[in-house]
């Protein structure tokens, strides 16, 4: 399969049409999420997938009035663990336990590895470096989104804070870091749909040693 | 095609067997990562792909002595912008106007926002943002890599400083962020290789709103 043809596909989509993802095609891109890379396979993170027009309505004022917000099918919120906790550690092990069938030398040296983390790093840093594994997820969404000719516009301009409030994030421990709504573009309305894709010159982007 | 089924063939690969990459896949996995997506299309980081063995070697105690350091075919490192100057934004915009041939509403917005965001914002933060969007296209190497059945192995555990130092990034306004061992997997040797992938439960990933 032409991985770049998928890409090449893809952008950022301004506007949306309001057409549904299958659930078919919607489950595709949960699955490639759920089998991304994390650090130590820890997936911080929980995302929520919100149909609900209502609750979009919510979001679509503290997102910036981001239309896509309303436009899209699903909008994905990917949020982070707000901390390393020993708790979160010991639930982490025992499904490793599980899925593996018992204890090995690896999982005790997991375990105390990130307890020593949970313990003795201050809690922003911990947030960010798990922040930072639902990007990997994200990427992972985004080839997945491609791949079903799904659009998707990854969002970093919303405030956070208030979406954590809107949804009780604080007592689940978990924190917003990244939307992602999915959906289908409206070409007739996206003033980005035809522009040419804009990167870097390979020779800037990459340096061979 | 089947992204599940490459996605479940991949894993963090903990010994390698030195055979070579082909030029063709490497090829299809670096124009992955340019076409991956980043906030605002800055794709603010350098790509390093290390094949020199001496170079690999030194790199090695630096990286906690991982085998996949040397045993890869090619090293890629990840190293984002240290900070968001006026001139890079320039730099980015010029390269804008030039590909979409010529200057619009947007490419004047983009301009201020990132400017201002530059001049406002403390550079740890500023870092700490651009250090994210290397993650995406972490997340979309690991899926080219696993499309072209290539092994990968993304890294955090190694000593950034260091190799900062030893590639002299700080003159090219560069922090060390990720490392990606590419290369295949030596199944002999590898205690990984057959072991099962630890997910988290689908009910305690997601939540449906």
């Amino acid at each position: 399969m032409d991985l770049a043809k998928h890409l090449s596909w893809r952008y950022a989509t301004k506007r949306m049409n309001g057409k549904k993802v299958s659930r078919e095609k919607l489950d595709s891109i949960l699955d490639a999420i759920s089998l991304s890379a994390s650090s130590v396979g820890l997936q911080p993170f929980t995302v929520f997938v919100i149909e609900s027009e209502e609750l979009r309505k919510q979001i679509l004022p503290i997102a910036n009035n981001q239309p896509q917000i309303t436009e899209c099918s699903h909008l994905l919120l990917f949020a982070a663990w707000d901390n390393l906790t020993e708790k979160r550690v010991d639930e982490f092990i025992a499904r490793m336990v599980e899925v593996r069938g018992g204890e090995t030398e690896s999982t005790q040296r997991w375990s105390s590895y990130l307890k020593d983390k949970a313990k003795n790093t201050p809690v922003e840093a911990n947030f960010n470096w798990l922040a930072r594994q639902a990007y990997i997820a994200l990427g992972t969404a985004l080839v997945a989104a491609a791949v079903e000719q799904v659009d998707a516009t990854p969002m970093e301009g919303f405030n956070p804070a208030a979406l954590d409030e809107l949804l009780h994030l604080k007592d689940k421990g978990l924190r917003s870091v990244l939307l992602l709504p999915l959906g289908y573009r409206d070409e007739n309305n996206d003033f980005l749909v035809n522009k040419p894709k804009v990167r870097r010159e390979k020779d800037k982007l990459f340096v061979e040693l």
